[in-house]
């Protein structure tokens, strides 16, 4: 049995998982950055005793939110764990834990789940993207994730698709995380509502309701035209981006994962209708751009298994 | 002994090369694209006896501009090589040379050339950009080519850099080769004589001087205020194409090549404000933005390295 682990900004999922990837149990607990890491791996701790009833781990992985140093489980920074740079995860972990421990970026173990567990399994390229408040990335060649020189790599979010767009958190200018993140999402519906009549989503937040990804796809759902053109645009930006990674890297698949992908179907259709005008025909007909088949758990089955692998001394 | 073969609309360059990389011999013929492939390969092997010298080549390297596939060894499309779409080049290289012979795209084996013969001989990961009249690309991971699912990989040319920039040959917006293919350096030169003054190039072109790079890399150095515009739009294009790659791959090295790569230090302070400013700070600190060390010799040196190991095993 592994041991799967998705730190995020607000909670900890954790899952009990196969060695064939399997979801054997679930739980949850909040990640309270500001109590540390310590806290938080003893809080994991608590609740795997409930999750595995005894039985033994073989290997834990962990995905977490920032930029992590996989090479030794540290958390180089890391936006929405404000206080944790620098904290030893990996060593943390095996100390709380007692198991052996390997961590990494929560969207690149999103990838290695879907690489060894998804519909698009053994696939010789897949690039996998998440959106969520950012948006990160991962990519797998041959069986090798795409992590550079400094494993800075695979950060397919700050790619630039207008180099005249929004302020990106990152410094730059129209990234795709710009466009495509929650923070995106809102705001293009702040400066739309200002201009456009929209149904439902103004009246909502004039009424005090607070803005989340779900609150747009609700509106876009009933027909608010802000709503769906805020969609629309945010679909273009990922399709800009998607038909460049399809003329660098000529992927059988481009799998999207991360909360917003819950809208999958309110934005795709501009992603695809983008891509097939952007990118050349023949890798544009050869991908499949889809969301991805493991939803939320992408990031505990990859770690998890991310953790199988190494253990087995996959490179 | 090795040959290498660079393909290209105009000329055909032919080199011999040591088992090291070394050049030995030199020489040219016209490619004729009309006259076929296997007018031109006899003109090669004609070419090649008085390089040779009677010496036995032990493989032949072909680099050959447009879309190529390395596996059959055919020229899927190309639109300088009119008339050779389909041309099984490796077959009729194999018959009319007597020699084991692969064929690749051009960037590619200029890619492979500095990878293996270039100052960053043997670093884990390379991006290869060429500037000619379109803009080609060659990506080395861990030694190994990123070339994708059915072989299309590589593009950067044709990443989106403005989604609403000038149309691009393959028929998108504001791809990187629209801004810095020499087409494109043409068609912002006429867009700038137009509205600005020009001290130089205008005044030249209107005598009938025929475009150039090299015409507006001579009107940039003596200070011309249109022909250095010209270059700054390029550079920053092609900075802003550069930092999301050092976004998604995290590379040792960006290497310059193709014959605009000539006036590399007219642009290259577009490239590198604009890579500092739009790219993450740590993979931006570690990469290095160069011309290509092996100048126009990086397709031939690279054919012929590509041969070589290919012939002893390479994947």
């Amino acid at each position: 049995m592994y041991v799967g682990i998705d730190i995020g900004g607000t909670n900890i999922k954790i899952a009990t998982i196969s060695a064939r990837g399997r979801v054997l149990a679930r739980g949850i607990v909040a990640t309270s950055p500001r109590l540390g890491p310590e806290a938080a791996f003893e809080r994991i701790g608590s609740a795997l005793e409930t999750l595995t009833r005894g039985r033994e781990v073989t290997a834990v992985g962990v995905g977490c939110a920032g930029l992590i140093d996989p090479v030794r489980g540290v958390v180089r920074s890391s936006p929405n764990l404000p206080g944790w740079e620098n904290a030893p995860l990996g060593r943390i972990a095996k100390r709380i834990l007692g198991v052996y421990t390997v961590v990494d970026n929560d969207a690149t173990t999103a990838a290695w789940g879907e690489y060894r567990c998804g519909t698009h399994r053994g696939c010789r390229s897949l690039v996998f993207i998440t959106l969520g408040t950012g948006v990160g990335g991962g990519i797998i060649l041959d069986g090798r994730i795409v992590r550079g020189a400094g494993n800075f790599g695979g950060e397919v979010g700050h790619m630039t698709v207008d180099p005249n767009g929004p302020r990106c958190r990152c410094g730059n200018r129209g990234c795709l995380e710009a466009f495509a993140g929650s923070y995106g999402l809102q705001r293009a519906t702040k400066a739309l509502l200002s201009e456009k009549r929209s149904r439902y989503l103004g009246p909502w937040l004039a009424a005090g309701r607070r803005f989340t990804p779900l609150l747009l796809a609700e509106a876009a759902g009933r027909g608010d035209s802000v709503a769906k053109a805020v969609f629309r645009i945010a679909g273009e930006a990922l399709g800009t981006a998607i038909a460049s990674l399809v003329n660098v890297f000529n992927p059988d698949a481009v799998v999207i994962g991360g909360g917003v992908s819950a809208s999958f179907d309110l934005f795709s259709p501009h992603v695809l209708r983008t891509v097939r005008r952007r990118a050349f025909a023949e890798p544009a007909a050869m991908v499949r751009i889809e969301r991805s088949s493991l939803g939320n758990d992408a990031t505990v089955v990859g770690a998890a298994m991310f953790a199988r692998d190494r253990e087995r001394g996959h490179p």
